[in-house]
C-alpha cells in the first residue's frame, strides 16, 4: 500500500485501474479518471492528464502492468501484450527519459518470467508499485540533499510544476521546498505561470496553496525582472532529462530563467531522481524537443487568443546548458560542476 | 486631415470626440469607442483600451484639447479646464515618458494663450492633432533608418506591440518591419504573446496578419529557446522610456529576450521616437515600474487560471541595461553605445 500523507494523490492503481487527477482541468475541477485499458492511458499521457517526468514514468509502469492484467491469453500472449503496451506507452512523449527508463525496467522483469500467467500479472504489478514507492523516496531524498542549499527566509522561484502532481508524490524541486520547510525553515515560492499549459499558475499553486505554502504566481516573463531585483534568493526547477555533460532539458523558458538567474548572480538548482540522468546522451543537442499542438496557445480554455489563421509555434522544452547550472540534486547527492566527471562518479 | 492608409485606425479625432479601436477586445471584435469627456479618456488609457507609449501620448494631447473644447466658460476657465486634464491625465501610466512629453507640450501652447476662448480651442486642438501627424511621420523615419538594418531574408523576434496599433499608425519596431518590406525586403516575424495582456498574439499578430505580413506567435518563454537555435535573425523592440544612459524601460519580458539575445549573438535593436529619450532620467533605476491589477494574471478572458486566494505579482515594465541594446532606432537616426554620449550630442 503507498501512503502519499497528501491532501491529494496524483496516480494510483485500484481494482485493475490507473486512477489519475485530471490536470487539465485543475484548479478548477478536481477529478480523478480512471483508466482500464493502454490506449486510454497513453491517450491520457499525451494529452497531459498526467504530466512531469517522474510522473510519466510512475503511469507508463502501471500501463504496462495494466496491459498484462487485462490478458486472457497464456504467458506469452500475455508478455506480448506487455512488451506492446511498452512500445506504444513509449510513443506517447519523447523527451523526458523517465518513460523509457520505467518501460524497460518492467521489460527487464517481463523477460525472467515464464510459464505462470497469474504470476507475471502479479510480478509487473509488483514492480509498477515499486517505482512508484521508489519514486516517492527518491524525492523525499532529493527533498533531504536540497533542503541544506536553501537558506531559511529565502525567496524561491520555480519554473512549470515539479511538485507531488509531477511526481508520484512530495516532488522534486518542490519536494525540495517541502523538505525545507519540514526542516523548520521559512520560504516564500514564486511561481513562473509557465505559459502556454500553465502548469505554474494551475498546478504548482494549486497544490502548494493546498498544503499551506506561501506562494505567489508571476508571469514568466516577470521572472527576469524579479531576479534583477533582488527579489529572488534562489532558483530551483525540475528537469524531464539530463544529459551526460550536464545540460538540462526542462519545460520551455527554463534556459530563460537560468540566463537571468545567472545574469543576477543567484543559484540556479535542478533537481531530478537519478532515472532522469541520461549518460548515454552526450549533450542537450541530442535531447528532442517535443513540439506541442498550437491549440495549447492559441487558446486559453474557451477564449482564443490568437487571430485565427495566425502561425503558431509551441515547442515544449528546452535546453539548459551545464554552465548555467549551480547544482544537480539528486537522490545520489548534490552534484556540481564539472558534471561530465561528476555524474560519472556517481553512476 | 490625418491620412494613416491603413486598414484600420488607432486614435483619431471626429466632431468633438476621440474615437479609439478598443485594443482590450481584439482580436476578437472590432469596435470603436468615443470618448467626450476627460473622465472617460483617462480611464481608457488605465483600462489599456488604447497602449502604447507614442499612442498614450497622443491620446493624453487630445484630451487636454478635448478639455478645452468642452469648456463653456471663459478663456480663463478654458485653460485652466486644459490644465487641470492634464494633471488627470498625467496620472493614468507612470512609466511611459511620451505621456508627460505631450501633455507637456499642450501646456507649453496653452500658456502663451489670451483672450479668445474659440482661439484657445482652435489653437490646442491644432496642437494634438499636429502631435498626432508629428508622431506618423517620425514611425516613417525611425521605419527608413531601421529598414536598413534588416537583412533580406531575415527573422525578426518581437516583444510586446509597437506597431500601429501603439502609435498613431506605422509603428516603432513594427514600423521597422513595414518600412523593410515597403523596401522590398522579405521577412518574417515571431511575435513574443506578451503575457498578461497578450499584446503580441492579439495585437501584433492582428494588425501584421490584417497588413499581409508573415507573423508566427510563440509563447514568451519559448523566446530564449529559439534564438538559442539560431531560428532568429535579429530582435526589435519599442520602449516607453529611454534613460540618458541608454537603459531601456520596455514591456515586461523584454530584458530576459535582451539577455537570450546577446547569449545567442543576435542584434537587439529598440526603436523609438526621440519623445521616448528622456534625458532627465540618468539611469534605468530611476523609471518607475508600474505593477498593474492582479486579474490581468489571474484571468484569460472568463477562465480564472490561477486559484482562488493565490497571491500574484504584475509588475508591467522591466528595464534593459544599456549593455545589451545594439543600437537605438530614432527619427533622429540610429544611436550606438556609449549611448551617454550619443545621446547628449543628437539632442
Amino acid at each position: 500500500m503507498i501512503e502519499e500523507k497528501k491532501s491529494f494523490r496524483t496516480i494510483f492503481w485500484r481494482n485493475g485501474a490507473v486512477v489519475m487527477i485530471d490536470q487539465r482541468f485543475l484548479p478548477r475541477e478536481e477529478t480523478y479518471n480512471e483508466y482500464r485499458d493502454v490506449e486510454g492511458l497513453a491517450e491520457a499521457i499525451e494529452s497531459m492528464v498526467i504530466r512531469g517526468a517522474p510522473a510519466i514514468g510512475v503511469a507508463a509502469a502501471y500501463g504496462v502492468a495494466l496491459a498484462a492484467h487485462n490478458s486472457t491469453g497464456d504467458a506469452q500472449q500475455t508478455l506480448d501484450a506487455a512488451q506492446e503496451a511498452g512500445v506504444r506507452l513509449s510513443r506517447t512523449r519523447p523527451t523526458a527519459v523517465n518513460l523509457f527508463w520505467a518501460i524497460e525496467r518492467m521489460r527487464k522483469v517481463a523477460q525472467t518470467q515464464r510459464g505462470d500467467v497469474a504470476e507475471i500479472k502479479r510480478r509487473l504489478l509488483e514492480e509498477a508499485e515499486r517505482i512508484h514507492a521508489e519514486d516517492l523516496e527518491l524525492c523525499r531524498s532529493i527533498g533531504r540533499h536540497g533542503a541544506e542549499l536553501v537558506p531559511d527566509g529565502a525567496t524561491i522561484l520555480t519554473h512549470c510544476n515539479a511538485g507531488a502532481l509531477a511526481t508520484a508524490g512530495w516532488g522534486t524541486a518542490l519536494g525540495v521546498i517541502r523538505s525545507a520547510v519540514e526542516a523548520g525553515k521559512k520560504v516564500r515560492v514564486l511561481a513562473d505561470e509557465t505559459r502556454p499549459f500553465l502548469q505554474g499558475a494551475r498546478l504548482t499553486a494549486w497544490e502548494l496553496q493546498r498544503d499551506g505554502f506561501d506562494v505567489t504566481v508571476i508571469p514568466d516573463s516577470a521572472a527576469a525582472h524579479l531576479l534583477s531585483r533582488k527579489e529572488i534568493d534562489l532558483v530551483v526547477v525540475g528537469t524531464d532529462r539530463v544529459a551526460a555533460n550536464g545540460d538540462v532539458a526542462n519545460k520551455i523558458g527554463t534556459y530563460g530563467v537560468a540566463l537571468a538567474a545567472k545574469a543576477a548572480g543567484v543559484p540556479f538548482y535542478v533537481a531530478a531522481p537519478w532515472s532522469t540522468i541520461d549518460l548515454e546522451t552526450p549533450t542537450g543537442a541530442q535531447i528532442p524537443i517535443e513540439e506541442r499542438p498550437a491549440r495549447e496557445v492559441t487558446h486559453v480554455g474557451a477564449t482564443r487568443i490568437v487571430p485565427e489563421g495566425v502561425k503558431v509555434r509551441n515547442p515544449a522544452f528546452d535546453v539548459t546548458p551545464n554552465e548555467l547550472v549551480t547544482a544537480l540534486i539528486t537522490d545520489r547527492g548534490v552534484i556540481r560542476p564539472p558534471y561530465t566527471e561528476n555524474l560519472r562518479a556517481k553512476a
